[in-house]
C-alpha cells in the first residue's frame, strides 16, 4: 500500500471509511499491523477456520464506554474482555473474535492507535485472535470518537451446560471477586474525583478462571458476568428466568473499601455498579466448597466468596440479609446509575 | 416482563441501554419478539449451536448508512444482507447472525420497530437466524439514530476455496448484474432528486446465487461483492492482492439506463458506486461459459455478464477498453464518492 499513515498528527477522515486507498491504508498500517495474524493477512472480507469439536457459542457486544480511557483499561481492552467473558459465561472456551469499528471523523489517529494496541495486547494475552474486521467512519457529531463491536466464537467445555433455567432452589451463589469496581472507576474518572487513582476498573478476561471452575465442578448450573446494572440486575434477571428467589448475605459480599467510600460520596450502591472482570456462579450446594476452593486457587478468583443461595419464592424476589440482622430488597433499577459504562 | 413498551409514541431513552428493567423490556418486546427463535428465548448473553461439518467462515460489518430508509431497503435489511454476502463471498453458506445495536437517545421506537421488522424479515427470507444480540444507547448527538453491527458464521461449500491469491492471469471476470445501483439510489434519496423513485438499491442476500455458482463451477477462484468504492475499488484491491492487472470491456459492462442518467447529473461514475446485491467472480477461462449460464439461470443473476479478464501486468493496473476503441485507467479513489453508503 503506497503512502504512509500519519499516526502522530493525523485524524480520522471520512475517506478512511470510503472503501478506497485511504481505508486500505488505515486497515493495513493500523489494524492489520496491530492484530498481525494470517487470517487478516489474507485481505478478505471474511475469515476461515476449522471448526472445533463440540457445540459452539457465539456472543456479540458493542462498546460505547465514555471516557475511552480510564484507570485500569480503555475501550480497546474492554471490547476484547467484554465479549470473551460473554462467550466464557456460555460455558465455552473463546476461540476467535471479530472487530467492527465506527470511527468519528476528526478523531486523532494517535489515540486510535493506542486503543488498537491495547485491543491487540488483550487479544494476545487471552490467546484469542481478531480474525476479521470492519471499519466505518461517521461525520463529526454523529459518533463519540470510537465505538467498537466485537463478536466472539467459542467451543463449549465438554460436559458443561450452563444456562439460567438450570438454576435451582438451594443452589449456592458465588462471586469471583469484589463488586462494583468498574462502574465506580468510570464514574470517578468522569466526575474527576480526587481519589480516581485508587479506583481501577477490574476489566479482565475470565475464560481461564472459567476453565478452572468447570474442571473442578463440571455440573455448574449457571455463569454470568454482572456488567451493566451490576450484581442486582443480574440476580433479578436470573431469578425471573429461572423462577426463583435469591437471598444474599451482606457480611459475605466482597466490596473494596475505596469502592464503598466512593459509593457513599457519589450516592451509588455497589450492588448496582458494573464489573467487567468478575463473575457470579450458581452451583449445587454440595459442590460449593470445591468450587470456591478452585476459584480461590486461580489468580482471578483469590477474593472469591460464597454470598448466598437460591430460594423458593414465587415472587422471585432478590433479598439481602444485612449485617445488622435485617433484610432488604435488592431492586432491579429501571435504567442504569451511569450511562455508557461499557 | 412487567410494563409495556410504547412503540407508537415512545423514544429511545438512555435507560434502554442501562442493563435494567427498561433494557430488558426493549429487548423482550422489540428484538426478541421480532427475531423470535429458541436461541434468543434462552435469555443468555451468548447463543449455542452445533458446529457444522467443514471449515467455518466469520465476517463482520457495521452499518451506518444515511438515510436509514431508502428506496429498495433500509439499514435493517442492509445489515442482514451485507454480512450474509461477506460470508457468501468467503465461499460459504451462512448459518447464524449476531446483531449489535448502537441507538441514539430520542430515536422514535416506531422507526426502530420498522428497522427491526425489516431485519427480521430479511433474516427469515435468507433462513439465517439472528441468535444473539446486544443493545447500547448513546446520548443525543453522539450517534445518528441507529448503527447496526452484524456478524455472521457460515460453513464453506465442500471443495470450494475462493481467495484473492487464487486469481490468475487469464481468469475471466463476471458480474452478476448491473453496477452502481445502491450508491446512486442512496445519493438520489439524499439529494432528493426527482427521479429517486426509479432508482432502487439492489440490496439482497446473494448466498443462494453463490450456492448455484459453486455447484456449477467448484473451481471458482474468487468472489467479492463490490460495496464501498464500487467495482473499481474491488478490482484494484484484488489486482494488488493477486499481483495481476485487469482489463474490462466497457460495452459488456451492465449499467441501468437510469443509473447512467443519474450518474451524469450527479457527476458520478457507476464504476465507483456501491452495490449491495451484486457480486464479481473470477474463474478459469474454460469454466466461464458454464458459470455465466448458471448465474443467468438464477433469479439474482439474470443480467450476469462476462466483463473482462485478468492480465499479466506488474503494475497491477485496472484498465477498460472503451466502446469507442480507446482504453482508460480505472483508478482507485482515495476515499469514496459518497460517505455513509452502508
Amino acid at each position: 500500500m503506497a503512502g504512509h499513515l500519519d499516526v502522530q498528527k493525523g485524524r480520522v477522515e471520512m475517506a478512511h471509511g470510503g472503501g478506497g486507498r485511504a481505508m486500505a491504508r488505515l486497515i493495513d498500517q493500523m489494524f492489520r499491523a496491530a492484530f498481525a495474524n494470517n487470517w487478516l493477512a489474507g485481505n478478505e472480507d471474511a475469515a476461515r477456520f476449522e471448526p472445533p469439536v463440540g457445540p459452539l457459542v457465539m456472543a456479540t457486544d458493542s462498546h460505547v464506554v465514555s471516557p475511552l480511557f480510564f484507570p485500569g483499561g480503555d475501550i480497546g481492552s474492554l471490547a476484547v474482555h467484554g465479549t470473551l467473558n460473554d462467550v466464557a459465561m456460555g460455558g465455552a472456551r473463546p476461540l476467535y473474535l471479530s472487530a467492527g469499528f465506527v470511527l468519528e471523523e476528526g478523531f486523532p489517529l494517535a489515540e486510535l492507535e493506542r486503543i488498537v494496541a491495547s485491543m491487540a495486547a488483550a487479544s494476545r494475552e487471552a490467546d484469542v485472535p481478531v480474525i476479521t474486521g470492519d471499519t466505518k467512519v461517521v461525520e463529526g457529531g454523529k459518533g463519540d470518537g470510537v465505538y467498537i463491536n466485537t463478536t466472539g466464537i467459542g467451543v463449549t467445555h465438554p460436559g458443561v451446560a450452563v444456562a439460567p433455567h438450570r438454576i435451582q432452589t438451594g443452589d449456592r451463589i458465588l462471586v469471583s471477586g469484589p463488586i462494583g469496581d468498574h462502574g465506580v472507576a468510570i464514574l470517578s474518572q468522569r466526575e474527576d474525583l480526587g481519589f480516581a487513582t485508587e479506583l481501577r476498573s477490574d476489566t479482565a478476561a475470565l475464560h481461564d478462571l472459567v476453565a478452572a471452575m468447570v474442571e473442578a465442578v463440571p455440573d455448574l448450573h449457571c455463569l454470568r458476568d454482572p456488567t451493566r446494572g451490576g450484581l442486582a440486575a443480574v440476580l433479578n434477571e436470573l431469578g425471573q428466568a429461572s423462577g426463583n428467589g435469591m437471598t444474599l448475605r451482606e457480611q459475605d459480599l466482597p466490596v473494596r473499601e475505596e469502592v464503598k467510600a466512593a459509593c457513599e460520596i457519589l450516592g451509588l450502591d455497589p450492588l448496582n455498579s458494573a464489573n467487567e472482570g468478575m463473575l457470579v456462579a450458581f452451583c449445587p450446594p454440595q459442590a460449593a466448597d470445591d468450587l470456591l476452593a478452585a476459584m480461590r486457587e486461580h489468580p482471578q478468583g483469590q477474593e472469591a466468596a460464597d454470598i448466598g443461595e437460591v430460594t423458593a419464592d414465587e415472587r422471585r424476589f432478590v433479598q439481602m440479609k444485612t449485617t445488622f440482622g435485617g433484610a432488604r430488597m435488592i431492586d432491579w433499577l429501571y435504567g442504569e446509575q451511569l450511562p455508557r459504562i461499557c
